[in-house]
């Protein structure tokens, strides 16, 4: 037993104690977000099957794999091994064949949806470079099934809003601003109806979005020869090739304008951008994709509709949405821009309480379908928080100053179910342990009662109160002085 | 890409939503302990060169590891793996090598002494069963080089004493009392010495103290078998073979004197007992040997004195010492105790608040040598939190309990440093950017003063402040008032 200098393997951290703080501070920010919107913690095993990889992937997935094998079997694992040529474990690259996993296994007794999310560490056998490393840490968001019986294209599209806003929470609470942060979003399936227009056929849709998805990475000659080998037409190539708008295809698909609709009651629409040029890597995207993209160029997130991976599993057929966010590209962007604490602001900030996980609001409609949307925005308003006058600016901020907020962030939830009697939808919220209940009848017609004592606080001396932050009766104050 | 169903690996977890909050729990309790006693977090690699294992412990480990290797080289990598009977990189067993290689490499800058914690996934190519997974989480506690100049006994002793110190923290803030768990400690040295006069040679030390460790778990017979084969005296095997404690060896070194004497200053000698029959199987452990034992038979968590294991990394020659704590076993303790809480009781328990990451308070001395005792008494106090009259008791309790705490426990440190000057003292505070100050002159001559504003609160009408909790002018409540 010799004394010994041995490295961390390349590409992994070896992280000391300020390190993780700040790693902390992105782990903290995630799961807060994530708490305020509703969606529950889940984990998975740190390695996996390798079969369950290339159900989705194809074979082609080995090689940017980290494999592993148990020890106990010693040579005739090995053997094996050689014969099989691949171990019978993978580290995991990406959560969501875990995630598909688990819902088909469970899908029957699981509420509809499943608003789940999930951070740990994940693993790529590729060559380690700024931004990219082989261990880092992932985010991931995900809504999977219907919330309801109503129509599937409102359905699909307040589950894309309600992931798209996840994304958007943590931006803002990390003090990134719209001007330097920006949703872009688009529709595999419009896309998919353009392509074909310029002659794309069926079965070579997925090496076109494969080709959209490097158009910004390789030069015109390489992407061009890349498609003459795939034999797509000259006018998808000549699309594909030339730089600029000009020749974009038509968005307006009805999938689309109703997610836009979705988000502009959340007001989450000033975020957001559409770009035909956004297609995602991955084979299984259905519909909706989106990138959050940092000054036009860094791709800090990714994700969108993945509605037939659920069902490959094993589970029944099961819209589904989500995306993924990693620490290193996250992290790289708040130190450039300075958002990043040090010293005790940061221990200050790492120990700042978190979002309940109990539930603090949940809102429901009175019935009339007018007030539909005001539920939006008011559990918008309420998982947002609001910004103390002091604060408020429309720049990159560092968020970690005391008093930003006027009324913090709550956790707040909404119901799925497709009923609209105010007794069902209690039972809903007491179900799910909230704390407040908040029904709207109106702009300034808001009643709330507090479900731990049975008390409604707008029968007292309160009157109704109010959707509106600006408005005195603001009912996020009356919720918060109560706390 | 058909539809297939695919479970887990074995002796792996799918933890849905109430299964991640109970692991949470767990989680949540270890870095509040950990944070309170005033350890840092660091993290490390989940993956490590295989080499790092078989430096400290033989090639015989590799049997009991998960093996890794990247897809990318092909079969090329797969012949190497072959040729070499092993892959190049294995998912970590246990944490102190990763530790004892980050010490090594910053050895000279790092602050001495470093108290280290960390919580993470670890894996074990074993068969699963009750209480043993394939893949677990594991909290390690380690402090890691001399805190000053003075003499090696007592600072040894009172690393050991914080690091046990850590466990008992954790044990009473889930509610599990002195009646139900306690901390067997033995001295390898000691037993040692009294393996010695039995006629054991030193070369037969290493297989004594592995025999010791699994006195407890092989019958008489098989023990008999293994120390004759490996020609131990039969003085010695007649010892190992008869239980009872008649035979026991006299345990009272100097260094467990030490100990127990800390203990005794931190109020922790009630948790504690001597045990000869504590061994610890891992070759690496070189003195003080503890593991914390549920109810006489449940091993929750095991650790001592590793004095030579930085240097085989490649370090200075440094003392050290830590324990580990797995998530499996403790769960289930807390499941068969009914000390794990449900429903909105687990969210709200989950939900509450964390001990700081800026200390909150720090102890020093007066310079008067008969005041050094009460340091460490009032830091076992701060850290310990004072219970509420109406929930002090000595059977388990459940600890979710709202008003536990008449004044809760708070992140508190002391100084390592050798000099006895106030202002040397303050900066060392200030550096760890502590908010009290708190000087001990006597038991009920405690000054504090407030670190942000330079303010002394005992030289305003308060006079000065008592070690003592149950004092009316104990320090711990002019703390927390003014939090």
């Amino acid at each position: 037993m010799a004394s010994k200098k041995i490295n961390p393997p390349k590409g992994t951290r070896d992280l000391y104690p300020e390190d993780v703080l700040r790693q902390r501070y992105i782990t903290n920010a995630w799961r807060d977000a994530s708490l305020r919107c509703g969606f529950d913690e889940i984990a998975g095993p740190t390695f996996e099957s390798t079969e369950l990889y290339s159900v989705k992937s194809g074979e082609g997935i080995l090689g940017e794999l980290f494999q592993a094998f148990s020890g106990k079997g010693g040579q005739e694992t090995l053997d094996k091994l050689v014969k099989k040529g691949q171990a019978d474990f993978a580290l995991r690259p990406e959560f969501t064949p875990t995630l598909a996993r688990m819902y088909a296994a469970h899908a029957k007794q699981l509420p509809k949806p499943c608003k789940w999310f999930t951070a740990g560490p994940y693993f790529r056998a590729e060559r380690p470079q700024r931004g990219r490393l082989r261990e880092f840490l992932q985010w991931n968001v995900d809504a999977i099934g219907l919330p309801s019986e109503a129509d599937s294209t409102h359905s699909n599209a307040q589950m894309d809003a309600e992931v798209i806003e996840c994304s958007v929470r943590l931006f803002e609470s990390l003090g990134l601003c719209k001007k330097s942060l920006k949703i872009m979003i688009n529709d595999r399936n419009a896309m998919a109806e353009f392509f074909k227009t310029l002659g794309v056929l069926e079965n070579q849709l997925e090496i076109a979005f494969t080709l959209l998805d490097r158009q910004a990475k390789l030069p015109a000659d390489s992407l061009k020869s890349l498609a003459e080998d795939a034999q797509l037409p000259s006018s998808f190539i000549e699309y594909l090739t030339q730089s600029g708008s000009s020749s974009a295809p038509n968005l307006l698909t009805n999938d689309l304008d109703a997610l836009i609709d979705m988000c502009t009651n959340c007001n989450l629409d000033q975020w957001m951008s559409k770009d035909p040029s956004i297609a995602r890597g991955l084979a299984y995207y259905t519909g909706t994709v989106f990138e959050a993209l940092a000054d036009g160029e860094r791709a800090v997130a990714g994700g969108g509709r993945y509605d037939n991976l659920i069902e490959l599993f094993g589970g029944p057929s099961t819209p589904a949405c989500g995306f993924g966010m990693g620490d290193v590209v996250l992290g790289n962007l708040l130190d450039d821009k300075g958002l990043m604490p040090t010293g005790a602001e940061l221990m200050d900030a790492v120990a700042s309480p978190q979002a309940s996980i109990r539930p603090v609001a949940f809102v429901v409609p009175n019935g009339d379908e007018d007030n539909e949307a005001l539920v939006h925005t008011l559990t918008a308003h309420l998982r947002r928080g609001i910004e103390s006058e002091t604060w408020l600016s429309n720049d990159d901020r560092k968020p970690w100053h005391t008093n930003r907020y006027a009324v913090a962030p709550m956790h707040t939830r909404i119901s799925y179910k497709s009923t609209r009697k105010i007794n069902k939808l209690k039972a809903d919220a007491s179900d799910q342990h909230a704390k407040f209940f908040i029904e709207i009848h109106g702009e300034d017609k808001v009643e709330l009662s507090n479900m731990d004592t049975r008390e409604s606080i707008s029968s007292d001396s309160h009157g109704s109160f109010h959707v509106d932050p600006k408005a005195p009766n603001y009912v996020g104050h009356a919720i918060a002085e109560r706390m």
